[in-house]
């Protein structure tokens, strides 16, 4: 933030506002306050007869890596809203059900990710726009050398933690950041 | 928004960039296309030998109303970090322990309530610099007619329904609006 969206004066400086506890984009000419909060990323992992529903992204970050059809939640939306429309963005997927199972702490990027688990509608799906490729995978197969996120392979691999109890308890985690390869 | 934050002009558009499907605030001049999104209010319901503590809010909206510990979940923060800030801001209380209990979508007001429920840690607690008083009320003698929120007087209806069968599974829902009385 260079200028203030409210009166265009150049003089933004950060500073502890009266009243606050932290330093907050301030400006100088007018006082507005500019706040920035964590994002909300919602998914869907989607079942059809025993096999889960990924996508081959086609935009960065992780271009050409499987992904839970996920993606920020939009104002005027529910959390499964977000959900069922980044299923079928992505994969031209329908969610017959779902129900919310994985909420993830991000903090060092700012987001929250909340993923539902529910059954593919009709076992359909096609390649989004976002996606290269939609593929059902059974658990044998995913392939997970090429996943896009760590809260894709938590969430894949709590589901078939718990799809032998077949009990799917909301969980609940915090994600460090990648460690670089050394 | 009037003036774009990089550029500082004022030709700031709504439109529908190219590969998006929803308008967004765009800046004719420089392209900078400006998201907004829902934002998570966290929360705790702190309880000391059967009995909650709630907060009288000292602030617009619903001043003098009484809450549950809640509020905006900042960068960086879990959202139990959060939960366990706004306890401390509110009703000087520290959580001895924290679960996740409830998840409401207010779609109306692009927010998202995700409330802890969990012990007060050594029963103690204070008036914080948002409130007027703070007070530890049994279910008999919570004030029912003046909670702030929705949101408030749902969670609690809940964990009072939940505690006579000792389990708290995390629930979720949706809040509409407040009707008009007429």
């Amino acid at each position: 933030m260079k200028f203030c969206s409210a009166c265009g004066s150049a003089r933004i400086v950060s500073t502890i506002p009266d009243g606050d506890q932290r330093h907050r984009l301030v400006c100088s000419d007018c006082g507005e306050i500019f706040y920035s909060n964590p994002k909300i990323v919602a998914g869907a992992l989607l079942v059809w007869e025993n096999q889960v529903l990924l996508a081959k992204r086609s935009i960065q970050p992780r271009r050409g890596y499987w992904t839970i059809p996920a993606g920020f939640m939009e104002n005027g939306e529910t959390m499964a809203d977000a959900a069922a429309r980044e299923s079928f963005e992505e994969a031209l997927a329908t969610p017959a059900s779902l129900n919310l199972y994985g909420l993830f702490d991000l903090p060092h990027i700012n987001q929250v990710y909340v993923m539902y688990q529910g059954e593919l509608h009709q076992g359909q799906y096609g390649v989004g726009e976002e996606s290269l490729e939609a593929s059902l995978y059974s658990e044998a197969t995913i392939p997970w050398d090429e996943l896009a996120f760590p809260v894709v392979i938590r969430t894949l691999k709590q589901y078939f933690r718990d799809r032998r109890d077949n009990h799917f308890p909301v969980f609940q985690e915090t994600l460090a950041p990648l460690k670089p390869i050394t």
